[in-house]
């Protein structure tokens, strides 16, 4: 019997993946699970773009083009203008998903074996994507004390080598909340250019930031055109997870060529979720000023209601929507499994997404969770109000 | 400036893109250019299946689930059952086209410069999912004076080393159009067997065959539940390219088990574009016959006029729509730039693919071209007409 590969062995699994059996089982023996495990917004998708495709009168669903419609990448063009970024559409490779993108710029800019600095803990995915290229993830840990801020830049100089290609943030951050300061930017933009590396940036929250914060694209500081990849998704800023279209973004103009290779070995993206996503492009403001201020609120509830529970920290988040806490307990990931398997507040619990799979630095993490705060406020709330009755209990098996 | 990788730079560009800033200038000059250049059907998308789409009723386009919804992959066992497969829906990952699927398959069985054995010429892109996950296609030539048949199997066994991971086949082939016996799939699996390697197979084309012959696929073969991969795609089935909806086909848990952390790690496939791939799967049986009937009277109709050409030969096609042309020219490449380029009848000239895209083995396939039979009989008389005109031209530029 022929084996499969190292690679497909170490890709990391999800790690809420292995919570799934537990949160069925619960729901089988009729208890409900309140989910601050995922990053689906239940947020409805801007109707122009769902019309779009109801809309459709395609005879034939043909190929697009591999670097994805020139419309619609002149259109992305004009939304970056409107966030002060000069992108042309030359400049952008429509892609499946934030991921792909991910996925070329790993592929453009390592070799077998290479690195890429990532600040932890991190979109778990990241890991997935530079495994299966071949690269190899560096962490630089980054401290709940200070909400999960830049890490000193001397951290990252430590680690870099000339196995080195890139240093990749996510900012806003997914599992952390933590948004970028101008300066930390600039650090980070100076550090790459001294080490002629990469700065790979995941902005695909660009749009959710809270306390009337301003976001930094990597692509708005001087001098970074040969130095910023940045990559982006419609996934949350039109709540259209399931479109899967995203974009690589960069000036450098090798990157883009390189990456073009990429998409041209794929075909093209999927020509229904470019529609849609070219459509969404025309969502007025309004929309979202209105799911800003109910994040923001949202999130404003979740720190009240932290702040009732005894001996936890967390990560003060300024964007997206999570939040790292730190739990007064030893294994998050037996936590989270207790929840869904032997306890229930009146017929309710709740699925939390144990932060060890955040980090790539064994034993971090371990008494840390991620809260997705994607619910209707009354939901959260009760939520919130069953961890901690749950952590009560919890404690007193120990 | 930071440079880009050895990957990045060694991704190799399709083989047809080079030609199409040629084809825009002919256009330009108001040349009309007829294309056989490119596997894009001319044939309508069934209509239950853009109408699954028209007729949405989702007010949140949310995640899938990664490995495809369970109503879909329910239904695509139901269609390998009609076809003689004994697939389970546990057997099945949905993947972001056939393009993805071979990544999974590729990234699950293969680690750096691992091999593949890969009968040439093949599908170019191949070769770019192995580039993108550090693997090697090794090639085998098979002779286009035999119709690209199964190149002996003592030519494989003299490539098989500690590194091969398996053998990938296209059955149909694209470029050859060659169908395989079910004697050709027995000396494969036997010779995986043997050597305890997997056989990936690429069999987009099933329905696609001609003279009465029917498809084997290499999972119907006995004992091969280890040992079979098999990569699908809807985007020809069902004249849907723009869909990008594939599947990875194992009965080997490992490899399904590895291959669902790599779809994990993508999140889910596209949600509108499973919708429609769903809905295809009613697609009535008198569709397929019509269909089948078409590209049989075309195939008939390019053979008939490649009759009235000098001097050439070429693989005769009994699946899928390509067919492989040897000319008795010294370069495809100039050749199809010439055309596009200095050439025209009438106001008209042809666009084809040169062959040496299809071969790994430097030097080969220089003087072959593949014709896609993808256009409705009167064009495709009229474009090999042109050919034929067009090669008395070119020979006495020499």
């Amino acid at each position: 019997m022929p084996s499969i590969s190292q690679k497909g062995r170490s890709m990391p699994e999800s790690p809420i993946r292995k919570l799934v059996p537990f949160a069925e089982h619960a729901l089988k023996k009729g208890i409900k699970v309140i989910h601050l495990n995922i990053g689906q917004p239940d947020i409805k998708t801007p109707k122009i773009a769902m019309d779009a495709v109801r809309d459709h009168d395609l005879e034939i669903l043909a190929y697009g083009r591999s670097e994805g419609s020139e419309t619609y990448r002149e259109k992305i063009s004009q939304y970056y203008h409107k966030h002060q970024l000069q992108i042309r559409a030359e400049d952008i490779i429509v892609s499946t998903g934030g991921s792909e993108a991910l996925s070329f710029a790993i592929g453009s800019i390592t070799d077998t074996d290479d690195e890429i600095i990532v600040p932890e803990p991190f979109y778990a995915n990241y890991n997935g994507f530079a495994t299966a290229a071949g690269a190899i993830v560096v962490p630089v840990v980054s401290q709940i004390d200070n909400n999960f801020a830049l890490p000193p830049i001397e951290e990252f100089e430590k680690l870099i080598s000339p196995k080195t290609k890139a240093i990749l943030i996510c900012n806003p951050g997914n599992p952390t909340g933590y948004l970028y300061s101008k300066e930390e930017i600039k650090k980070l933009a100076d550090i790459v250019k001294k080490h002629d590396i990469f700065l790979i940036s995941d902005e695909v929250y660009r749009e959710f930031t809270y306390d009337g914060k301003e976001h930094r694209s990597i692509l708005q500081e001087p001098g970074m055109d040969e130095y910023g990849i940045i990559v982006d998704s419609v996934s949350k800023r039109y709540s259209m997870c399931g479109a899967r279209i995203g974009y690589l973004v960069s000036k450098n103009k090798e990157v883009v060529k390189a990456s073009l290779k990429f998409a041209q070995a794929r075909l093209s993206p999927p020509t229904f979720a470019q529609m849609a996503a070219e459509a969404a492009l025309d969502t007025p403001n309004s929309y979202f000023n209105a799911v800003n201020r109910e994040y923001e609120s949202r999130r404003n509830i979740l720190l009240d209601e932290l702040h009732k529970i005894d001996g936890i920290k967390w990560g003060r988040p300024q964007g997206a929507f999570y939040c790292i806490v730190e739990l007064p307990i030893a294994d998050a990931d037996d936590f989270a499994r207790w929840l869904l398997q032997d306890y229930n507040l009146n017929g309710e619990t709740v699925m939390v997404a144990p932060a060890a799979g955040f980090y790539a630095t064994e034993g971090l993490g371990k008494n840390q969770i991620r809260i997705a705060y994607v619910l209707e406020k009354e939901s959260l709330k009760r939520a919130v109000h069953i961890l901690n009755e749950a952590l009560k209990e919890y404690k007193k098996l120990f």
